[in-house]
């Protein structure tokens, strides 16, 4: 397959593709506001706050950097109905539809990321301000935004040729327990800042240029813990990320980034994102005695030790045994099963209480106003708790079959008896913009 | 009334009357933990880590203390129903099991906010670890917490001659569109940190002391951008604080502690805490003009100035006319209707994003998996958003009636077009701890 180079990205591309589908995005430069087309985005060094991360590169920001304190994902859908004709739209009007919301996006995106104002009224708006002022006088605090394309996007938009070849729907796994409202998705955005204000305005940001295009299919926010350097803890306590590849070391690039000799073309540097919900059972996890925690993760919840010794970034020797000759750490431990696949954790806690009565419970019945709290002797273990907080567990992997060859392993995980998948996606990961193409653009380049 | 001082708090009353009640408190000295009874609680000076709130003092932590960037509010009723007997408790056997719970909550806040284990284990698992280890490697990052008492609890408990005067439930308001899932409870406790993991493991070790005592009713999360010492911007962008009284300030301690002469004597230094989940709908307001958003709110956005001019800190001209003859501070603003009703706000901007498709909605149905969006032509200012952002109103207030009056002032607020309230929820707050004596102590004091 041939592939001209990328999509320029114009002012004048940006208002005419703006115009043919309805979303009449009105710039801010018409009304006194600030339109930086990402040619020209480029501002003088001394008005760059600190605290940026770049957005333009061979891969995208929000990967490979340290991570930050909050994320946000959310999934987005492509609107497939004209909101002014009331008509279905067709594939190439779709296209049409997805090219001119990755254009605003990588415009609005550029600038956030650099701590300028968005560039752009929110779609249908043009007496609006350009920005919801909700960040002023804050820095990027490290912003940055990452956009994924769900499986079924390319052959929605007609270009299913030009899907990435590793990127399937995941299949199902044994103890998979998903809610059909937090899966899949055509469009992905990972919002990362290390303020959950910068946070909450880029997304909002984001989702007012999204009328007449596309729709908000789910959302999930996590934290870290402000824990530098060191590892950062999970809510069941232990080191998450220990075995994680660091960039620069031998192996993270064939771990991260898709093989380009797999193809497509356009996807070059480009990766995969696989996106789970994971509830924690964190009262039935309180409860049991440290040593049987430890045997679970395989791990020293104290200094992230493999149990067969030594520190945290200590080799595991899975054949070391104990006086009762039975390995220290156990065959069916989450570390025995999994370590010797590589993958890029990128995970962030996520604790959102209890929401309103409506929550669906595993039993299927609701509560008005209260739960029954963790470890009350009638309901114990039963995992009948309306409270929810766990893991967004994310990994960027060269191929998500890594993912999918590790959950199927993990179907004897003694974890499974404290977590179970609520949530899952999988998106491709285009690769970084440059400033004369916006993200994905190699997608919708002429044949 | 007389009331001799609040009953010490020692390890024997706290092992008797745990034992008394069924929660079965094991103490971590048993079984390897560390338990500091409030009392011995003080480390050598080396051991406290910077970044801590005082916990003992005249009023409680976390009103008067500047702002941290991240709250939970969580409500629990009393566990009517003995869990062990199945029989419903007596009023004397709640005020038991109260008694106990805020000895077992002062004890583990103690520790909490001054950066040491919680010293407890979870309530009915003496082999389980005494903490979650969440935030090892963490600083306090200036946790507070600070309990409330709803207005239902004092008959509960049987001490309805000892509730504080001014607590009453709040009436109902023109505009309320309550979720009764978000309103209420027995126990408030409200958390706050710099840090959202130190929150999170604070929070789950409230909660795991509280099986067979409390159950949990509702939980509400925020957060505030890093604004330093400018005043923090709400999600409408506006700075959200402005007439705040500060402590030392003339005022302040009229506007904020409760009347020590309208009694009862153990409520001293005490004071009240009006919580409202107030939802806000921000793809209508990101749609209005600049100035027409200036004017609901009375002020400028960009500097927080009133619109009768001078910044943010200068006196409302309410007579001050422009060109037009109008008052530059409309009548019906938020600022003109009150600005003269002193309260301490310390309010905290959410965002929950979508939460599943059993989110009620308005209008009474449910969406498989997505939302209409904002600015969608078909549903544009119906308010049909299943997505969840706002402010959680917090004031502190020297009498709950302060609130009131202000709240039925708004009915004509312009803000109305763009807010509504949909949870509700006042406490008193008891005063301050004392080493020698817990949490509302006073309370429970023999006669």
């Amino acid at each position: 397959m041939s592939e001209r180079p990328g999509r320029r990205l114009s002012r004048r591309a940006l208002l005419t593709t703006a115009a043919a589908t309805g979303a009449v995005a009105a710039t801010g430069a018409a009304a006194g506001g600030v339109l930086l087309a990402d040619g020209d985005a480029t501002p003088s060094a001394t008005s760059v706050p600190a605290s940026t991360e770049p957005f333009h590169g061979k891969h995208q920001p929000g990967i490979a950097a340290p991570q930050q304190r909050h994320a946000l994902f959310a999934a987005f859908d492509l609107e497939t109905t004209d909101p002014v004709k009331r008509t279905r739209r067709s594939a190439e009007q779709l296209a049409t539809v997805f090219g001119t919301l990755m254009e605003q996006w990588t415009l609005v995106t550029a600038n956030l990321m650099a701590g300028r104002e968005p560039g752009l009224r929110p779609a249908g708006s043009p007496q609006a301000p350009a920005d919801s002022g909700v960040a002023d006088g804050l820095a990027p605090a490290r912003l940055t935004l990452t956009f994924g394309l769900g499986p079924e996007l390319f052959e929605r938009i007609g270009r299913a040729d030009r899907r990435p070849r590793a990127l399937e729907p995941l299949p199902a796994f044994e103890n998979d327990r998903l809610e059909d409202a937090w899966c899949g998705g055509d469009l992905l955005v990972q919002i990362c800042a290390d303020d959950a204000q910068v946070l909450s305005r880029a997304f909002r940001t984001l989702r007012s240029r999204t009328p007449g295009s596309a729709r908000l299919r789910w959302t999930q926010q996590g934290f870290l813990g402000a824990f530098g350097d060191a590892t950062p803890r999970n809510l069941f306590g232990h080191k998450d990320g220990t075995a994680n590849p660091r960039p620069g070391d031998t192996g993270f690039d064939a771990a991260v980034w898709a093989d380009p000799a797999a193809g497509p073309a356009w996807f070059t540097d480009g990766t995969y994102l696989v996106f789970r919900k994971i509830r924690m059972d964190l009262p039935k996890w309180d409860t049991s005695p440290a040593h049987v925690q430890d045997q679970v993760i395989g791990r020293r919840r104290d200094n992230g030790a493999p149990l067969s010794g030594g520190h945290e970034f200590t080799t595991p020797d899975l054949t070391k045994t104990g006086p009762d000759g039975e390995p220290l750490i156990p065959a069916d431990s989450h570390l025995a099963l999994v370590r010797d696949i590589p993958m890029l954790r990128r995970s962030y806690n996520y604790d959102y209480g209890i929401q309103g009565t409506a929550e669906p419970t595993e039993t299927g019945h609701r509560h008005a106003g209260h739960d029954h709290g963790p470890g009350m002797p009638a309901h114990s273990g039963s995992g009948h708790d309306r409270y929810d907080s766990g893991v967004l567990f994310c990994a960027y992997l060269r191929d998500p079959e890594q993912f999918v060859r590790a959950q199927r392993r993990l179907a004897t995980d003694r974890l499974n008896a404290f977590i179970r998948h609520t949530g899952s996606a999988v998106f491709a990961i285009p690769p970084g913009a440059r400033p004369d193409r916006p993200l994905a653009a190699g997608l919708l380049s002429a044949r």
